[in-house]
């Protein structure tokens, strides 16, 4: 059985995990959907109930009733690459693709409505409370009112945007900024914000997290405290191996089993205590740079991942199921 | 405990649904998203493991954890009426908006997740093999030597597009059409088509299912063999109601389970032996004209659905969930 990697040609971070795949002789076919019509076909029968698919690519030809896992890691829009791309193509082969390979049994790192939800920062927060994670107290709003209200009772507050980056072309991420005393908060009326208790850090954390594996990593906080978003600090120390602890790794499995997630690369404060803060978790976080500054097999792990078995396929739903493969 | 739907305001089927709602004295709060930054607006706090949301809209004030359902109607773009619109606003207020929404406890009709899934109609046509419904042979392709063995295979075949209506605006339904003999069948390398077995009908079936509840109507099919697609066909008789065959109801049961949607309106294509063919399954059908032809209660029962009971509430989803409510 194959695993499908949907990435774009520039991604060396899914070399890395193709290199560890061939090395353990598990198939592989990568392709970029926006190569389809074109570089990529595809090709689905229904016919007396069952099923039968095939994609083709770079000269290969693969079953999707043989896919053993799919990795959405950095897929292009379906049809962009197409001799004449338009909006309605890119729908058409966006539905044909992902509506056939949603049928298959293969196991996703990630599913695409896991992904999409997951996405979603106020339900991010909302899950955390529930699974236990602390969380620091964030107001999102349209209302000026209730954020003064809110910085009167946490002086000490940052605001970021609600969703990620920014769309503009190449997108442009948003920094987390401090929120200096005496704020006027009129302007939340003309956009929702978010405002969030700022944690004293002593460290940022990221957890990334691959099925049942964990690899924590920790950089000290540079002196600046003016400057809270680690991905504009300058970068004096390395990211180095960490303990997970075991309130957090329980709490963390309950989250990404919730959240119907195989992968998620997740953000924490620690703070002068020892507690990690839940800042996010990023369904698509980039661990290169972790891998690189600590040699956690982070990539490997993925590989492994992937190349389970799948599962077995089954021809009915309606009680009376049959292993057919 | 509150109904929330999420509409536009010219839209007279939720003006039914919300007759029955005042009807029955269940609180009722309609808005757009379009109105976010404006007529709509919003707040979320997130403190010591506790959320609280709320929603004004129209002068009123609703609790989101205080919704005991939500129905996604026909909602208009986040923010799309701000004073200062942009596609940025747009994204905050969306996430803003559905992210708090899906933190709730409500019931949806239909959940954003699976209302999208249920929009692919690859995975439609397996779900509904699965459920052991009848699918007519149907083939998705790129390859025009795959789609020219299909048409020898059944010679008398249908097209139609993957994706719904066509995108331009106002978007454009795309008709069904017969597939002549002889056809060529270069031009799929261009685009996934869909071909799929003419299936020689006596009716065209339409089932609206809200809930555990099902109303099916039956339309005799016209004279004129060429005019496969009911929604173009000249319409000189109504729909009458009609009983639904036990095979059927138990197969659209587990399908809604497996789709996780609590509203789908089904058409199916009745042959001359009085086979129900699957044809498709839209999670935000239309059921007014049904409703007006056949007089079946559709919006007093989605009234009804909307009006029972919200879930309880739980903090915890760690093995000691906590009802609060």
């Amino acid at each position: 059985m194959t695993v499908l990697i949907l990435t774009c040609e520039a991604d060396v971070t899914a070399d890395l995990v193709v290199v560890h795949l061939n090395t353990s002789e598990v198939p592989v076919v990568r392709l970029d959907p926006a190569d389809l019509i074109g570089d990529v076909a595809l090709s689905g029968e229904y016919v007396h109930g069952v099923f039968r698919g095939h994609l083709a690519a770079g000269g290969r030809l693969v079953s999707i009733n043989g896919l053993r896992s799919i990795w959405v890691r950095r897929p292009g829009t379906p049809a962009a690459r197409a001799p004449v791309p338009s909006g309605w193509l890119t729908e058409e082969a966006s539905q044909a693709l992902y509506g056939m390979l949603r049928g298959s049994e293969a196991r996703w790192m990630n599913h695409p409505d896991a992904a999409r939800r997951a996405r979603h920062k106020p339900w991010q927060l909302r899950l955390a409370q529930r699974c236990g994670l602390p969380v620091p107290a964030t107001l999102i709003t349209t209302f000026p009112q209730a954020a003064l209200e809110f910085s009167e009772r946490y002086p000490d507050l940052v605001v970021k945007p609600v969703s990620g980056a920014h769309p503009q072309d190449p997108p442009r991420a948003v920094p987390t900024s401090r929120v200096a005393p005496g704020t006027d908060f009129a302007a939340v009326a003309f956009g929702p914000t978010l405002l969030q208790r700022r944690v004293a850090k002593r460290a940022d954390i990221r957890l990334t997290v691959v099925g049942d594996r964990m690899f924590a990593a920790r950089k000290p906080t540079t002196a600046d405290t003016d400057q809270v978003d680690v991905r504009f600090a300058p970068s004096d120390s390395p990211w180095c191996p960490a303990d997970v602890p075991p309130r957090v790794a329980a709490a963390v499995r309950i989250y990404l089993r919730e959240a119907e997630l195989s992968y998620g690369a997740f953000d924490f404060a620690e703070d002068a205590d020892g507690t990690w803060w839940f800042l996010e978790c990023n369904q698509s976080g980039q661990f290169g740079f972790v891998e690189v500054d600590t040699g956690q097999p982070i990539a490997r792990s993925i590989a492994d991942w992937l190349a389970q078995p799948g599962p077995e396929q089954h021809t009915q739903v309606n009680g009376t199921n049959t292993a057919v493969s």
